[in-house]
């Protein structure tokens, strides 16, 4: 995110001089009432929580690479027919396979107890007993000289603080995920252990990709449920604690699966795009709902409002949603995406990815030069009724489309109340009863306002590989 | 429960002509004040947690019968000890053992998924597959004639209400457990799940005791989380819908517990026992925290905090504290207890029972004769200051009590404000992250006030295996 945000400035700062002569980005009156009517009939709309329900039921959990992969794509492909879109069609994005067979663990000797664990994706298997040596911060095992946790366990115990943007996440618990385990494997140690990424209080472990460090030996690395990060953690005081971890999963070949796209054809610019974004594939723990069926239902949802339009009232440009291939071990289609449409990068005029749950959004915060700034408060001001305000821009983009924002594109972030989505994030509990009906139709209210303004717009929000000056 | 009542409806209406030459059983205004300043003393301190905390983490799950079984029975003998209680004993309770040893449920065909299940206890193994027939009703299931079901797995789809005081548990949850299994073997079905008989939305199935009706063969058994419930009933509105179902678990010879007995000798009647319950056992899912580890850390700290008083005030009676045996399977300590003690019942003066969580008490209710009814009186006005009020008898007795109570010993009803029990009971979720430490010392505080108030009361409550006129 700081590159992106780093390139934005940078390009901003070159970009300035030639911005007196570009004309301001304006949203017409037509729009803005098209937009309203949109908003309004949304709200009233079941069609998110039809499609979210549809794909949670009937595909399930649908880890990259696994047998239901391939149900998902399908399912894509008919919910986009279904949905009325204009074109629909996949794309190839192809990446290592990680399975999920089986996964324990137990506290031995006088105080010999199960405990609640998951697989890291991406953890090689493995059995292994040893003495738990515990942490309370991410940097007190990046201290540890090397050699020094020899036929030792480590335990990463970091609790992640709950807030309503969920950055948390990314600056504990993502963290801790991402480098404890070749903290642990530098060290020595033979398994790793982390409290869960989460903040909730079940026991249902949080798991989530992670990787090491090149040049390391991977150690079988998982998480613990939360309550039982707590019990380990109550054990180790009580004197030396031995732990046997055995996880049966790995690495194992290749897999081919594919973004699914479908499109509304613009009414007047047809080869210019609007981008929603939202990843299909889900960890296999729960069935995906709010990580990201509640996404690919809100992106599905909006543009399928759109798709049901008049041909002459359609916007001016084509809403294209993106159904993404395996985002959760490493933006695989994200990325697969960019290389596939480099083509017609600059075609793209800006996008916008739902994937933090199912609550409501309360903000817009978009990094637009001053040309786009006026149509961007009138984008703000028709979200307005939605109880949305405009916000100063935090981050760059949805991870999925962060490397075509890397790329240059424009991007808006409707940021929903994450409050509670790391309750249930990448857990068991990740299923469909944790959607609000009508926060998710608030979701989709959202983005077909956003979307209908911004793809009716005359002028562009930024995207550096299109030329705002060509835009009429 | 009904039985109990009975019976205490036609001991009093035969003791009604008697009644009139019983002296009033009355409370000495010292033992109103001490029982106000143990009161006190209970609010502040946290015995109650510290014993919680080292049995659940210490010994952790404890299903009757495993290996936990022989650490709980150790680790009870050494805090009563640890807690200064005069006496300490054990005595054996024989049971057949059950054992969990792995489970298993998945959707099979086009929508392929796993489902979140848990073997109720009592379940013979076995590994089943078959069309899921969904009733909405027990009574729906038991109407199905003999035979309708060959071949099919039943799932009964009954959700169990929300309430203080627990009644959607036995009107709902525990009867569909309790008699579905027997239900959908007489229909000739080859395997039994119901929607956990639980309140919460997470994916921790709900376990517990179930039994097969004489004449019919046991066939495989589970609950089904929640979320899981909801899901397959929505696959089945989508077609037939199949599952594999594989238990592996099952009764397993006999084994021998303990109940474990401590004692605060009386001042002046110490042969004469207030009698204060939990269970020692728990479910294996969980850590057993509010069932009943939290019972057995209230009872033990009430009586402790009497214990710690000089010879001089304690209270006349003895108090007594039973960490029951196998109470999950079908109270066994309970009624071992009982058969051990017939020669000693009639100096059971009155008895409270601790199991229904950790959440504060907002009633006392006991069904005493008009010549206790001012002794009742001035318990619940001791007991008002901690936001408890009198209520009319519902019930009987706690679960280990009942059949000491059905034999004829007076009881009292602590009632615990049950809302969020149901959410946790019998699930891995039983652990002690879900005692609030505060809630956990207002119950010590009101069962020492309870005690105390009890223990040196001149007179009787109504137990008819002790004659109140003989009591002074």
């Amino acid at each position: 995110m700081r590159t992106s945000l780093l390139t934005a400035a940078l390009v901003l700062a070159f970009a300035l001089p030639a911005q007196a002569a570009t004309p301001a980005t304006r949203i017409p009156d037509t729009a803005l009432a098209r937009a309203a009517r949109l908003q309004a009939q949304a709200l009233q709309d079941d069609t998110g929580w039809r499609v979210v329900q549809s794909l949670t039921t009937e595909v399930g959990p649908r880890l990259a690479g696994s047998e239901a992969d391939a149900r998902a794509v399908a399912w894509a492909q008919a919910t986009f027919k279904a949905l009325g879109f204009d074109k629909i069609w996949i794309e190839p994005v192809t990446f290592p396979k990680w399975e999920r067979r089986s996964e324990s663990a137990e506290v031995l000797g006088a105080h010999a107890q199960p405990l609640r664990i998951t697989a890291l994706g991406g953890s090689p298997g493995g059995t292994v007993e040893g003495e738990v040596v515990r942490f309370d911060s991410l940097e007190a095992l990046q201290q540890v000289p090397p050699g020094a946790l020899a036929g030792k366990i480590a335990f990463v115990d970091v609790a992640m603080p709950r807030s309503r943007n969920g950055e948390g996440y990314g600056r504990v618990g993502a963290k801790v995920r991402g480098a404890g385990p070749s903290a642990a494997a530098r060290a020595g140690a033979i398994g790793y252990l982390m409290r869960s990424a989460g903040t909730d209080s079940h026991r249902n472990p949080h798991t989530g990709i992670s990787r090491f460090q090149p040049g390391l030996t991977p150690i079988p690395m998982a998480a613990l449920a939360l309550p039982d990060a707590d019990q380990l953690a109550r054990l180790t005081t009580l004197g030396p604690t031995r732990v046997r971890l055995a996880l049966d999963c790995g690495w194992n070949g290749e897999y081919t699966s594919y973004n699914v796209i479908g499109e509304v054809t613009g009414r007047s610019r047809p080869n210019d795009v609007v981008l929603l974004g939202a990843h299909l594939d889900s960890w296999d723990l729960g069935t995906g709902a709010i990580d990201d069926g509640a996404g690919v239902a809100i992106t599905m949802a909006a543009a399928h409002l759109i798709a049901r339009l008049p041909k002459e009232q359609r916007p001016a440009r084509t809403v294209r949603v993106v159904a993404f291939a395996n985002e959760e071990q490493g933006l695989w289609g994200g990325r697969a995406y960019v290389e596939a449409h480099r083509a017609e990068l600059p075609r793209h005029q800006i996008g916008a990815e739902s994937d933090l749950g199912a609550d409501r959004i309360y903000a817009i915060s978009a990094n637009v030069p001053a040309y786009a700034e006026a149509a961007m408060t009138q984008i703000a001001q028709a979200l307005a009724p939605l109880g949305i305000r405009r916000e100063p821009p935090t981050e760059g983009c949805g991870s999925d489309l962060s490397p075509i924002h890397t790329a240059g594109m424009a991007c808006a972030e409707l940021a929903q109340d994450a409050s509670r989505y790391f309750d249930y994030h990448h857990t068991p509990d990740d299923t469909l009863d944790k959607i609000d009906p009508q926060a998710l139709a608030q979701n989709v209210a959202a983005y077909v306002t956003f979307t209908y303004l911004a793809a009716d717009a005359e002028g562009g929000f930024g995207s550096t590989i299109v030329a705002p000056a060509a835009d009429k």
